[in-house]
């Protein structure tokens, strides 16, 4: 492990490690031990994922002497429901994993989603490793201790902030992504760019020669929004929603599993960047530099053509709070700066919907 | 409310206080104004407290200018799922419920932790106020910020920590309390004589005066604990398990419903003051106190005929960690006082469930 890297996450009360590299699955047994981890180790994760990794995992954990059980879900967004929680936590009573046992969740959103909140109200709480199999997870969604399953009502409506104990990237597993999945992740690696460095838009323009580099500088940009404000109170949290206010709200109009979550992120970026020229002095070479590289990662700059625009801001309002007709609403002031500007008006999202229609 | 008390919970992160007197139901909008509450307020409570408190409860809050809606389950412990509280979420998702709405949680135990663990999931937390009306909800569940549901597997196998802003212990509501429900929450009490302050079984020896008075001594007691050990972990909360190591048991052998939860810890107080006179020196005499208290009660103090011993102790076996054949129990050395004994072995489970049959 020794080409390998670590960020730290250093939140007081319960600080831990991000361990970025190749091959890491095989080390995942060590690293769980150096976590003061014990017990029985429960694997939770996806049909999908399970027939590529769950045995190289089992097997790191087994050298090191945890006990391990296994608990394979259906792949997709519908795992990510209550029921599905229940079913879990049933099988792991059954399994006899209890208080001083672990689950490591092994997957990409949907499964760090799922086993983080079925990690955060088994017993009460109890510890979880990620093992994040795509690049989205990897460079955003297993940082941060942010989990959720989904009501019919909405997406992400129920679920507990538990930080989890460790997280363990092992770049290698990418390399089994479909070519949309993996494309999908550079949206949140795109957004980084806008908000906080836009050295890695450059990156993302003459090529990446490093998955390890690259998702280590993206886990050190989420880890420092995560330790300034880890219950999103303060409003810094809230910067990482730049395109997501509009990219949720398309996502739930187009209906779930019409576009990834990261194509609706894109197309929600591009109506933020809009509105950041428009409102907040973003020069349009700068919005139109980083439209191009949306482009470049197959993401799409066009809303589907059956979506309507009306069901797209009544979702926002429904979901956001408007004061005298203004909305609080992340917008780029400048390419690796983010401010949240809350006189944002809706003509303002109007005019930017339509920009990607 | 000039004759009403208030008991502080000091949490450093999220201190709040516990209202007590008569008559307070009348009062819960302007505390909850008072506790920089807004927006809307959803009522969760059971069909039995429903048809005795909704409406005043709904009036106090409809003065101060809040909107509520009110949601009412079954009365009774199969509310207490996971099943139920997504049907909980959904409602609340309908009536317009987000984060910055909050929870009225109206009733005894079961409400009050399935309240809570729903205030503690949707949008991954929201404020919920107590508004215990059992006596046993009033001097221990609603205090705490433990909630949870049951799994098939177990009680109380799934929940969170969730602090509440505000708890309203109106005294009146307890008037309307069947013999045995009322008799069952003075096993907590009970308790805390034993383990924390013996002036309270002087008090129910003599005959209570003040119900405001008794609920806010045993409020303050149960405070100390919760903020000397939030969730838990140091060892002192568990302090407050005196008894309940063998009542769940008890309780889950017998089979829930057959026994009231109060009626199961009076027989596990029983057992583990066996085990304390046993193996702790607490005094025969002392022990005696403590039954013909539990006695004026009308609490058992013989396990239903038809119960197996081996059952409860296969039960305790498979929820507690046994080290080298030792367990960990609360004992009780004189009374007033406990401590964690890690030497206690089976046949003091034995002889103590024996002393019961």
């Amino acid at each position: 492990m020794g080409a390998n890297r670590t960020v730290s996450v250093d939140l007081k009360a319960h600080p831990y490690k991000v361990h970025i590299g190749e091959g890491l699955l095989a080390h995942v047994g060590e690293i769980a031990r150096e976590s003061s981890l014990a017990g029985l180790a429960a694997i939770l994760t996806d049909e999908h994922v399970a027939k590529l990794y769950s045995e190289p995992l089992r097997r790191s954990l087994e050298q090191e002497g945890f006990v391990v059980s296994s608990q394979v879900v259906e792949s997709g967004e519908s795992s990510k429901s209550l029921a599905v929680a229940e079913r879990v936590c049933e099988a792991l009573a059954q399994s006899g994993i209890n208080r001083r046992s672990f689950i490591v969740a092994l997957g990409g959103g949907v499964i760090g989603d799922l086993a983080g909140f079925v990690a955060a109200i088994y017993y009460r709480g109890i510890p979880v490793i990620h093992v994040p199999t795509t690049v989205m997870a990897q460079v955003d969604s297993s940082i941060g201790g942010k989990t959720a399953v989904n009501l019919r009502a909405g997406k992400n409506l129920v679920g507990a902030f538990h930080q989890p104990r460790v997280i363990i990237a092992d770049t290698d597993t990418l390399k089994t992504l479909g070519r949309r999945e993996w494309n999908e992740g550079f949206a949140e690696v795109i957004k980084y760019g806008v908000i906080r460095d836009a050295s890695l838009l450059s990156q993302l323009e003459q090529g990446i020669t490093s998955m390890p580099d690259l998702v280590e500088h993206c886990v050190k940009i989420k880890a420092s929004y995560v330790v300034e404000d880890e219950f999103e109170t303060t409003g810094n949290r809230a910067l990482l929603n730049f395109g997501h206010t509009l990219g949720h709200a398309i996502e739930a109009v187009a209906g779930y599993g019409k576009l990834l979550h990261g194509e609706a992120i894109a197309l929600g970026m591009i109506a933020a960047l809009d509105v950041s020229v428009r409102r907040a002095g973003l020069s349009a070479e700068e919005a139109k530099r980083v439209k191009a590289v949306i482009e470049r990662y197959e993401l799409p700059n066009r809303l589907p053509g059956e979506i309507s625009l009306a069901a797209i801001l009544s979702t926002v309002f429904a979901d956001k709070k408007f004061v005298d007709g203004r909305i609080r609403f992340v917008v780029s002031p400048q390419l690796g700066k983010a401010v949240l500007a809350d006189d944002i008006v809706q003509a303002d999202l109007e005019l930017a919907l339509d920009s990607i229609r």
